[in-house]
């Protein structure tokens, strides 16, 4: 056998613990009877960690240096070694020690969170979000970094990508975002009490499925189940399961969960087979990720024509919204708000939330900024983005649960995913001269196709950037997001 | 810390890999889709398999050693000890490759059942049972035996029985059985076509939870979904979920699979939470498993007190069946016929099948019989025992899949069930004057009260065989199931 049959043979292998702790994870949030709670967390503690022991052992380490000798003519031969060992790279520079101190403090935060939630008092959480900050620096400098420490951060959720470029794109899009929110004020808002009615849940599953089915998710090798945050979980290729949740008082809540975490799902379900249980056979980076299930939910699933075509499932199963017309479902769903939460946020006002995250994260892990100021400055930012300020940190600074999970770097992946999703909007409708008229008839299926081809097949195999830069032709670009917004919601708005 | 707890931490260990390998299994024949079959088959043999390794290793056979020589004080240390060492010694008797030869012929042999079955060809299993029984009996000589080499494969889930004992049981059994079935021509055949009507699903759902929660099944630490073939499995003992099916025509099948399920369920349920993990934290033995769940489903469920209280539920969600009485459904529930397949068998006949078997079985273990007579000596004894003789093997020795299992020993464990069960009952009778008015009233609190104290509670620190004489003062004794079968069968037949 070759080495690299057997660095496959050896991180296959490792891959079946990690798929035996999805599933261990998928059980827990949908399935499993609250009293085994405790018992649960132990076990997948101990999957998890016996196969994160296997992956960073000297016989993996070793493999992974054999294979790298070996003349590998295949480009996804090459990859496998390639992002293999930069994967190994990085969990060899962590100490075990330090990730075992930052999972005790982000169990110990992730309660004091809640409870300073409750309570709405940053103080109670305050403490531990100063420890996670600590250690997660002390992270950024063993990973290490050429200009900015985030730098380290960003690179685990989003390979390749600098601190810099970040900036560079985000100074001229909040311009524009903060301006077009004042021009949309003068233009028509629509009546989004259209979706806020009595839907009972088991109908909302119906047209869930519908949806699903439309985009063409494959049920045979997943399913749909409740969680109270809907997630995505991939237990294998041919295993990608979606979860969604139901607000009987909400039907944007459901079916646009449920879209989204199909558009993960395809994404996942269009890994290649070969790809399975090796460290490509994932999706190129969390941004990446997002802007599948961003092109679903929102550049499809929010658009006049899908309405146009999925209005007569949505009248089969609600005839009670039939005296609306379909552009007034349209408009209903893209209803445009200065809010306080970021995950109830439309569009036009999402990548402010996160821009603002984004500029308190990397100020915190560059000293530049203190723990103790959050709330001062949260709401500063707050006021300046999207003119409203939350009365309680609990619907402010306390909103998210990521810094209390120790995820610092991350949510800039949910922004990158509405740029790199309209990016690729626009190189789609020159490839498929009919895109519009494809979803008027309610034929995803070339949409599908070019995601397949020029995404989903590459699997991990290429960084972010140079992944988007080979489907669309060019490095990652801001103004395709501006161009799509504008477009739309001067449509939804009458503007 | 002691040898002890070092052992326990061990097993502990181990038995998160055992759990983990539970839920994949459990995942796999409820949840999963249908393409992730192949996939899912490596991830459960990888982590049983990493389970099994672990508990045969020199480090665990070397913790219970150092825990052996440790002074004991506790009932419970003792015993987890004792059956730590008694499963490992058995365990590293046989060398892998002989279990690896067996896991590699019961596949095949599984694939051969299945297409004989279904072609009503014996000869297309025959060669692959051969060859099963041949590594079975080199199975039993290398885990050794002192009166019979059917003994070594009893004891695998009947600790402590032998043969000889089993042999002496049957003999009194089936001539009472035979007689009394003889007999029961002469009675008043219950109507059982009343349960025979159209159920649907949904409502057979309802009754079958109304009756778990009689039952004081714990759904919060359990849940009840659908599998082809109903069972019971322990994910951890906050954790116990059941499986049963739905067969629109047959009311029968759902809620009496549910009931015997549940049985299983309670019995996990009721095991001390400081045996979790532990080799004492299961249940004693197949058989005194088997005797929970018949006695729920049977004695209780089956009986006209059931039936006087849980009429009301009964009409209640099929308000249809309000034309018949409580006594009719209880009659209805006790159809009894000379039928050719096991699993359908009423209470009567059932013991009949397994003799069968456990008479099969010990002949070819000891090479008194060869496998190419089998179709023959098959309908011989179904004519000699039941008066009924298949027309095709797949309804005659083919039906069941235990053997290409390599599931030798395993059938005694339904029968000794039956036995136990009624052995039980009379005992919990004395102990619970009221015992049918408890059932009456739907409290089945003091029933389950005397199962936990009786039997739950021991996990498997004793055999079935000092279990039994613990809790009914006497040991296994078949008296008790022949005056059980009298008394009941004479009311449903009116004799």
């Amino acid at each position: 056998m070759s080495a690299l049959e057997d660095l496959k043979k050896r991180l296959r292998l490792i891959s079946r613990y990690n798929t035996a702790a999805a599933l261990l994870e998928w059980d827990f949030e949908t399935m499993m009877p609250e009293k085994a709670a405790e018992e649960r967390a132990e076990v997948i503690g101990e999957i998890s960690g016996h196969a994160f022991e296997m992956s960073v052992s000297d016989e993996t380490w070793n493999l992974v240096l054999n294979a790298e000798k070996e003349l590998l003519e295949s480009e996804v031969d090459k990859a496998i070694v390639r992002v293999a060992k930069k994967e190994l790279e990085k969990s060899k520079k962590i100490p075990p020690e330090l990730y075992k101190e930052l999972s005790i403090e982000t169990s110990k935060a992730q309660a004091a969170w809640e409870k300073a939630k409750t309570n709405n008092d940053f103080s109670i959480f305050q403490p531990h979000l100063e420890k996670i900050v600590e250690l997660t620096k002390q992270i950024a400098d063993k990973l290490g970094y050429e200009e900015n420490r985030y730098d380290a951060l960003l690179d685990m959720y989003e390979p390749g990508l600098k601190t810099s470029e970040l900036k560079k794109i985000i100074e001229p899009l909040r311009d524009f975002l903060v301006n077009y929110l004042a021009k949309l004020e003068k233009g028509e808002k629509p009546d989004n009490e259209i979706l806020k009615q009595f839907f009972p849940v088991e109908k909302q599953k119906e047209l869930s499925i519908r949806a699903l089915n439309l985009m063409n998710y494959d049920f045979k090798a997943g399913r749909m189940d409740v969680a109270m945050h809907p997630f995505t979980t991939t237990i294998g290729l041919n295993d990608v399961r979606i979860t969604t949740r139901y607000n009987e008082h909400d039907l944007n809540d459901s079916l646009y969960s449920t879209i989204h975490e199909g558009g993960h799902a395809l994404y996942e379900q269009g890994i290649p087979a070969e790809f399975s249980g090796l460290p490509i056979g994932d999706g190129a980076s969390m941004g990446i990720h997002e802007s599948q299930s961003r092109f679903w939910e929102n550049i499809v699933g929010r658009s006049p024509e899908f309405w146009e075509y999925f209005y007569n499932d949505l009248v089969d199963v609600f005839p009670e919204l039939k005296k609306y017309t379909p552009e007034d479902i349209f408009r209903a769903t893209n209803y445009v708000e200065r809010s306080l939460i970021r995950t109830e946020a439309d569009e036009v006002t999402y990548n402010l939330h996160i821009m603002l995250r984004f500029e308190i994260e990397e100020a915190l892990i560059n000293d530049k900024i203190k723990v103790a100021d959050l709330p001062k400055i949260w709401n500063e930012k707050m006021e300046k983005y999207l003119g409203v300020v939350p009365e309680k940190d609990s619907e402010g600074v306390l909103q998210d649960v990521h810094w209390a999970h120790g995820s610092f770097g991350y949510f800039p992946s949910y922004m990158l995913g509405n740029l790199y999703s309209a990016q690729l909007l626009y190189t789609m409708k020159k490839d498929i001269p009919d895109y519009n008229e494809a979803i008027r008839k309610g034929d995803f299926k070339p949409l599908l196709k070019w995601l397949r081809d020029k995404i989903h097949s590459k699997g991990k195999m290429y960084e972010p950037g140079e992944l988007i830069k080979m489907a669309t032709g060019e490095e990652l670009n801001p103004e395709y997001f501006m161009k799509y917004i504008e477009e739309k919601f001067n449509k939804v708005y009458k503007i």
